[in-house]
């Protein structure tokens, strides 16, 4: 704790601190703050209501967590990274798939399988900042760990698709496309291609739509043209078909379908916004089931995806589907004398014990100013407080919007309220 | 993002990566979680009955927004911060004031005062890990600005009993403890006291209960010993006498109550434990009118408080007033054959829709084995699909704690969820 003598006042003269935040950072105040909100209380009832639990852990990672031989830069250059007084290595997560793997692999034995598991957490890039790419931001986290079959993509594709329904959007403003990996590199297999070519060709699949001479690109690689139309998978094919059975129909095939992440092993989705205008990657996922290899403990096959908070709240502002801000405070007392400060405290702890959110007026600032004031933070019930109401039995509860007056006791507060 | 040969796979004969957090930070699997989930809950809707609203802000901040001349080693020694690549000195925020200070002295002009502010941020120190003080840890943090009279200082101190209350602690089972910077300064200018010897008898004073000579100590900086029961404060007086007539009655002057922070101005308070064996402090919290001095911009009068999760997660323990963990997950439906997996995947979404939470058993493990799952993970109710069920109409939901069975038709299931 600081002391006293204030490292935090100014001395005469001083410049003025800043009040902008770090870079590439989000200020919430409480309007923002409430639709961060409805984004959550959406992503939290929707995989709730398929069973899953939320787990968390701190920001806080050793970096040899997201440390090898091959990844080396990503820890130095795209990741805030730093050594702490103790010549530890900290990170600050950039991905949580990692932290939950490692949570997973330190309690393998002890957990009994499979788990439904989501989280919530923030996640931090070293980047320049830029248009839905900033360096905080909140991902909703679902995975399922200890299923092989396809019962899980079944799932977790049906999950993506029930949060996107839940916000508003409809089946035809996006597109799920499905990938295999497995049958992806079986086909280039087939086809001949060597280890060498198969990585090439993939990160070149994964640019495919950045880029305007694919083919050309492709036919580099390979020595001949690529004909994706070659490239089947069957698991794909069932999978498409038990996801039509189950209602979701806005599903395809689409070999194009990469993903960077290089944990895959299996079937990977992206969920796309099919708007002609901006037809952008919304979030996506897939299996991964040899991500406890590292922590030297059995494998756990699981299925998993992130949405990204800034995406979805584009994409929901862009279609007109953010709810309308209105405040968590049901009641606003308003004061017509000082003397009657005391009264409306006490009246207000008796409302409130009735499960109503009541805020008092203390600023003694005309009654007008206090409706006003109410108005201005989207209160949408008042009552005010002058002779009658100190010396009476009743209140009038007023409606902001409708002008509406209901006239009710100390202890009938809540009839204003009934719909 | 990263690329296909993946940074995180292990290669053959390398050493495994540790499965433990980084020190000082804490792992949430669900069952803890859900602790932590009801702590924020509670939390939330009390300071919202009181007509609060949240903000939040990211963890990394400028550091220079907790440096100051006298408080340099501050920002070296007990936080983490670090110099990015932009050359920015970069902190991850030790407390939320400065935070919250920053944002309305950005908006001072726009915001319509006085403001109810809540926000439950997570907040880092560097220091050694010790019970209740672990590297990261998460608070409630309450402030109102705008109001100078003591109507703001009786509303905080309400919601901080109100919190332990709703917590389910008893009024016996804490204290809060009041004093008053301005009034003890001016008894001390009254005493003759220089700046230097307030000074040094305010570190004192914060120290008076960890020791033992504390009279002595007083008597070597003031050459006299030192009587508190000169230091009155009107304004605590009658603070005390408002808040017990809103039936706050555990409250009392207590003139050693200083608080680190040096920001404060006026009020302080400080919330106790008044268990004999453990009279520790939990939280408290004061007046701070000049914080925003160090923006540029007009002061704001404040009052506000902090409550840390670990603590109050810890009093609720020792006092047995941790809720029992229960699952989110209302129902669990068990397979009895693998071919029936998609008739429950069916069944799910049906009852989903019904506002049920519902996971499916994937696992083609015995039904018995399915039932020992459902009640390891504390989901209360399962159904099971076998033959009749696919063939039939209805299901049995059966009550794991009762053993008590309800037959329902698809369109029923919630009949089966009604006490």
């Amino acid at each position: 704790m600081r002391w006293w003598k204030s490292s935090i006042m100014k001395e005469k003269g001083e410049k003025n601190l800043s009040t902008e935040p770090y870079k590439g950072v989000r200020d919430f105040y409480p309007e923002s703050q409430s639709i961060q909100n409805y984004i959550t209380d959406v992503w939290k009832a929707t995989v709730e209501s398929f069973g899953y639990q939320e787990y968390n852990a701190s920001i806080l990672e050793p970096s040899d967590l997201y440390r090898a031989k091959t990844g080396e830069e990503i820890v130095n250059e795209q990741t805030y990274t730093f050594t702490d007084r103790g010549d530890r290595e900290v990170t600050l997560r950039p991905e949580m798939t990692p932290t939950v793997a490692r949570m997973i692999a330190k309690k393998r034995k002890e957990l009994s399988f499979p788990l439904r598991w989501y989280s919530t957490p923030n996640l931090f890039r070293y980047e320049r900042p830029q248009r839905g790419r900033l360096r905080e931001h909140t991902q909703l986290n679902v995975d399922f760990f200890g299923i092989d079959t396809i019962d899980a993509e079944i799932e977790l594709i049906s999950i993506a698709s029930t949060l996107l329904t839940n916000f508003g959007m409809s089946p035809e403003q996006f597109e799920i496309r499905i990938n295999d990996r497995a049958g992806m590199s079986k086909a280039f297999s087939e086809m001949g291609l060597s280890d060498d070519q198969t990585y090439k060709m993939y990160k070149l699949l994964d640019r495919k739509k950045k880029i305007d001479n694919f083919d050309e690109e492709a036919e580099k690689i390979i020595g001949a043209p690529l004909d994706l139309s070659k490239v089947k998978s069957i698991a794909v094919t069932k999978l498409i078909r038990q996801l039509n059975e189950i209602g979701i129909t806005n599903v395809k095939y689409d070999p194009s379908i990469i993903r960077g992440f290089d944990y895959y092993t299996g079937i990977i989705f992206e969920v796309f916004d099919t708007s002609s205008e901006n037809n952008r990657s919304l979030f996506g996922g897939g299996r991964y089931d040899n991500l406890l290899d590292i922590f030297g403990v059995d494998p756990v096959p699981t299925v998993g995806f992130g949405m990204g908070d800034v995406t979805i709240r584009d994409v929901l502002d862009t279609y007109g589907l953010l709810p309308e801000v209105i405040s968590t405070t049901d009641l606003s007392i308003c004061v017509t004398k000082p003397e009657y400060r005391d009264f409306a405290t006490l009246l207000a702890k008796d409302v409130r014990a009735q499960g109503v959110n009541v805020s008092v007026n203390y600023s003694n600032k005309k009654v007008g100013d206090q409706i006003r004031y109410a108005d201005n933070k989207k209160i949408p019930y008042i009552t005010c407080i002058g002779d009658d109401e100190v010396k009476g039995e009743t209140f009038k509860i007023k409606e902001l919007a409708t002008g509406k007056e209901t006239e009710v006791t100390r202890n009938t507060v809540t009839e204003a309220f009934v719909e």
